[in-house]
């Protein structure tokens, strides 16, 4: 049997740094825990812009589509904000989740132990912080028709629908309801079913979809008051489902009560393929900080911790996630502190590849 | 010549009670500052509902029209929950803000010094903190169509049209740039211009007025990184300006930062009348708190700051407006407290009509 396959996409800006650090743990997993892995290298972003004209060709489409997993750096920089919409980093990102039909991104969002600090809540509130996002990921006004920039009479009109099928809906919902069964049985969806019809098919839908989930514990929650509740008391929360554009925000304002920003891993799923596994594609929830790209400052561990989502979503090995997790989690307990985890209790500062090796050492 | 009139909508749940508070401070600013109004009162929400039929009846609708201001007090309640869509108290709202044509909707999220331990956030990341929020309120996909819940092959789709003209960005622009003169000549300007095309009109509508305010610092930002800025630093804000469905949100979030909702008033405007005052609503930004409803437990203040609010914006009575805000934070800091209010370090616990006597005492 061959190994399975990773496509990696490094992208822009921090993407080639970090990417570079899971690569030495992919191999670590090889080498020692007899977890080899096919992997391959391709261009997304302003990257794949400049060498393509395109933020993602066609062929690295088409490989995408046939690896058992996508591991994603980040797009875009301030390079790319003069290019046309439609060629922007951007779109690459956008053309993956929708061609993959990646429709359920799952966004943790965890306070580690020691990093209760870095919050800009306070400790009580952030420690022990443990939610997960499911944003639905392939529809709604990401995607919805018409959109464009129109002429009407002496003037221009933007319009963008936001536009979702009860089966979208569903399977979204569905996905959410997996993983509170796997977790505290405990459900909030969100939307705006009080302005938007959008919201009321929604709610019926995932009211519905409970139905098959008895034991789990549904409810719901207007986004504006979601995005109220996340920062009063967020730990209320177990399970959040939203929609494509709620999840955007919402999912960023969960991730960053955290307030480490560099430690957020993602995965966005699909149906599963034709040997069980689920379309994936992986990523850190931080973007390409062009800022501090090429300086060895970025911290790697939300991208590496997205290759451990990898390992339990894609591959099953739920027990070796777990060990890299851990491992990271001693090595923040040891103090070893990438710039942005640098707080004012101090710890000794590392660089990126640094913190890839002390990560390698815990494993 | 006439006194100026104000139409009371006190609405549902605490909406009354705290609108009595208010009457109080009206006719205080009647009896001692020699400014009387004429003060109406009518209904709305599912007040509105149980006697017409409909959350705003045309009548109130056509007072509305003619008055000076509206004050609104809150709309809702669980009672309401079965009522069709059209039907439901938030109609009666999103009908006065739509006929009106209140396009700029103001809301502040400002941190009380007394209060400033109530908050989430750390004291240091939100004390002082002093942003304007300008919401359009008027467009976008509260109001575009299509709308609606249709079939589509075997399935029901949902449907809802975020649609913004240039004009429609532009007043709400120059309301910002406006407000931003009279304060920090900051302007943030928040969309989603990488994935959404009317992002992309709002920002270079937002540009194009920014021309014409050489003075204000203006900036974009994506709604979703906005999110998080608001929870890292919200510090680094003055003025915001957004569309009708981010404004909710994000003003939500940023109300939620300073921790003491009950505190947070908003005004809602539209163009000048005949008479030079702006068409405007006025409203706290809290709901109607049905679980607290007829308790004397709710906090008027919110809805007190909205009166001063309508003494700045309607009246053109600034320093009276200061008087009000003076004489509560005068009372805030004797420790005076509502429950919502009631911390840690207690205070005194009054009543909802206490709270009210003890503004007009300072007064
Ligand atoms: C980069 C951008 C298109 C993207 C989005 O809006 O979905 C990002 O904000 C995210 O959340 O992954
Ligand atoms: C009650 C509801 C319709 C309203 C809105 O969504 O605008 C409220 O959330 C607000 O922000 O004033």
């Amino acid at each position: 049997m061959s190994n399975p396959s990773i496509l990696i996409l490094p992208g822009d800006g921090i993407g080639p740094e970090v990417m570079a650090e899971v690569r030495k743990v992919i191999d670590w997993f090889g080498a020692k825990r007899d977890l080899a892995f096919d992997v391959s290298e391709d261009l997304v972003g302003g990257a794949a812009y400049d060498a393509h004209g395109a933020p993602l060709s066609d062929e690295t489409m088409a490989r995408a589509q046939e690896v058992d997993a996508v591991l994603l750096g980040a797009v875009g920089g301030p390079k790319y904000d003069v290019l046309d919409f439609s060629v922007k980093p951007e779109r690459g990102l956008l053309r993956l989740r929708k061609e993959m039909d990646l429709f359920a991104n799952l966004r943790p969002a965890q306070c580690f132990d020691a990093l209760a600090d870095f919050s800009s809540l306070k400790k009580d509130i952030v420690a022990g912080l443990d939610i997960m996002i499911v944003r639905e990921l392939t529809s709604g006004v990401y995607f919805g028709e018409p959109r464009g920039i129109f002429e009407e009479g002496n003037e221009r009109v933007g319009i963008n629908t936001q536009r979702y099928t009860e089966s979208e809906i569903e399977r979204a919902a569905r996905a959410a309801f997996e993983l509170a069964m796997k977790r505290n049985k405990k459900l909030c969806s969100m939307e705006k079913a009080n302005v938007m019809e959008s919201g009321i098919l929604w709610r019926e839908v995932v009211t519905r979809v409970g139905e098959e989930y008895p034991e789990v514990e549904l409810s719901h929650m207007y986004a504006d008051n979601g995005a109220m509740q996340l920062v009063r008391a967020p730990k209320q929360f177990d399970v959040i489902v939203t929609d494509n554009l709620f999840g955007d925000i919402l999912s960023d304002c969960a991730a960053m009560l955290t307030g480490s920003l560099g430690m957020l891993p993602s995965a966005s799923l699909g149906a599963p393929m034709a040997n069980g596994r689920p379309k994936a594609m992986y990523e850190p929830v931080h973007g390409s900080a062009p800022d501090i790209a090429g300086q060895g400052k970025a911290n790697p561990i939300a991208c590496i911790l997205s290759f451990a989502m990898a390992l339990r979503y894609s591959f099953d090995q739920g027990d070796e996630a777990t060990r890299l997790e851990t491992a990271i989690e001693k090595v923040l307990a040891d103090g070893v502190r990438t710039a942005d985890l640098m707080g004012p209790e101090g710890g000794t500062p590392v660089s990126t590849t640094q913190m890839g090796d002390k990560i390698i050492e815990a494993l």
